[in-house]
């Protein structure tokens, strides 16, 4: 069952990822005036690859575990918001709502990473470079928004 | 665990649908050629709104049922693909990028209604209208993709 999961987990980890291909930041994105700290635009694919690996890798962790519903559930909540992000920031360039649901996902793996980490101690560890990284896209985007109101 | 179940994956459904107020079916969708068999308009969100709770609560009973893993780890996938359609198809306008997903979509949500109807018949049941509903979602992506090639 290993595989099983792993490839599930991955799969839906792959239609995140999707919405960066479909999603591109373009000349609008570009243009916009971001802070000092952005990381490299070369770093998003290598450190998101990362991160969707490691994640389900962690979720199969707990799947193959003991009680795994309330984990899995809470990851498919992240899966879903961390899906509709992309779309609402770089397709619909809603950096506003970007912004809200960025907090609710970040939120939203607190509680997954809390929860992994009492049923799974390495798969709740596994989850808090995704939780790092998303609150440094999440900080990104609330200056991006208070930085370029007039671009919205 | 019940109300917390429920509420996790009703959220998870709440950003998926949150993509179809995002990317509203405009003017481009409405020039579109329709196959006469087209749900009328105002059928979708109150359609949609029933498949999000009733599936959510086949998820929920799946949850609280033996065995939940292999049951949640698919909806989790389905969830996110469902979160990745309405973007790609209602923002990004690609119909045949679109017609990929909800294949895929359709194919998931298969394999998970035989996984639930395996654990527990009700969950299984209620997933059933969710599927019809994307069997026929897929139909139209399909005849819509076919019928409006220079429209893309």
């Amino acid at each position: 069952m290993t595989a099983f999961y792993f490839l599930v987990f991955l799969s839906a980890s792959a239609a995140a990822a999707a919405t960066g291909s479909v999603f591109l930041p373009g000349k609008w994105y570009q243009s916009l005036k971001k802070p000092s700290w952005t990381p490299p635009k070369k770093a998003f694919p290598i450190v998101w690859t990362v991160l969707y690996v490691i994640s389900a890798i962690a979720a199969t962790r707990i799947a193959l575990g003991e009680n795994p519903a309330p984990g899995l559930a809470l990851w498919s909540l992240q899966i879903a918001l961390n899906t509709l992000w992309t779309p609402v920031f770089f397709g619909a360039r809603r950096m506003a709502t970007g912004m809200i649901v960025i907090a609710v996902l970040w939120f939203v793996l607190a509680i997954t990473t809390v929860v992994f980490l009492q049923s799974d101690l390495l798969a709740g560890l596994l989850m808090l470079p995704y939780f790092a990284w998303i609150g440094l896209a999440a900080a990104l985007n609330w200056r991006i928004w208070r930085d370029n109101r007039e671009s919205a």
